[in-house]
């Protein structure tokens, strides 16, 4: 039988040890947007405590209680984009299986359209529509490094190619 | 100015608080590796007890302390699969770069040969060599899901489209 011990519980992670040996982050659910215009994929840059960097990454973002993940979708294209579109989940995944239970659930946003959110006020985003082999290149040269991005751009590559 | 305070120091992970309001999880980094063989690519079964399930997944693991990443690799592809081979770094990404550090080397295996490892004790594996179809429809319908998987069949897809 499993053991577990509560280390520590907080905001968005908590963790555990289980049989007094196995460290296990728990932390909530996120979601990652491909959205497409014109042949363009939209990327947010963003500073990222985690790694001390500004990246560039596609929208994405926490669920929060009570969400599913097409309405956090819908809700973190609007606030980091004022957008709105058709959204299509297309992928999901865990970030890191080996310690932490994060899914990302990854959806294409077409069709988009004007809609304006309120962003987080902690968040300074700046957007910007790249053209496909400018996210490869990114991908290649060390620019482009989040899980969610990098898979967005080889899906993307794999629909054009 | 960055205020930082630390929560919890373990084996693999650390839990900071910066600014009184962020939770970073700091963990140590890890290697990927997409091992090819005629026309195969392997694939290890293992419990992950993060998500309480068993998983699909290519080799993986932490990359000790004063180890190389290509280091880190060949130990992990003798370790897990009793393998050795022609190693190359393709990408590097962070799995989740809003809340962890967590950087993933990605390398390809090839020109494999036996080389026999000495398993972790706590590590129960099985070794599949799978189809490319099989790795694409495990994508799809859930069965694969970690992210350096999912970033390994799309990558290979490309290659091979």
């Amino acid at each position: 039988m499993t053991t577990t011990e509560t280390l520590y519980t907080g905001k968005i992670v908590s963790l555990e040890l289980q049989d007094s040996r196995w460290e296990i982050v728990r932390h909530a659910s996120a979601v990652a947007i491909v959205a497409l215009k014109e042949g363009k994929i939209l990327l947010v840059k963003q500073l990222r405590r985690a790694i001390n960097a500004h990246t560039l990454e596609i929208p994405a973002g926490l669920i929060d209680p009570g969400e599913t993940p097409l309405e956090a979708a819908q809700r973190e294209l609007s606030e980091e984009c004022n957008l709105g579109g058709s959204l299509e989940l297309i992928s999901r995944y865990i970030a890191s299986p080996g310690f932490c239970d994060e899914e990302i659930f990854l959806f294409t946003a077409t069709h988009l359209y004007e809609n304006p959110g309120t962003p987080d006020e902690d968040e300074d985003i700046e957007v910007l529509w790249l053209e496909p082999k400018t996210v490869l290149e990114g991908m290649k040269n060390g620019e482009i490094v989040g899980s969610s991005t990098t898979i967005a751009g080889c899906l993307w590559a794999l629909t054009l190619g």
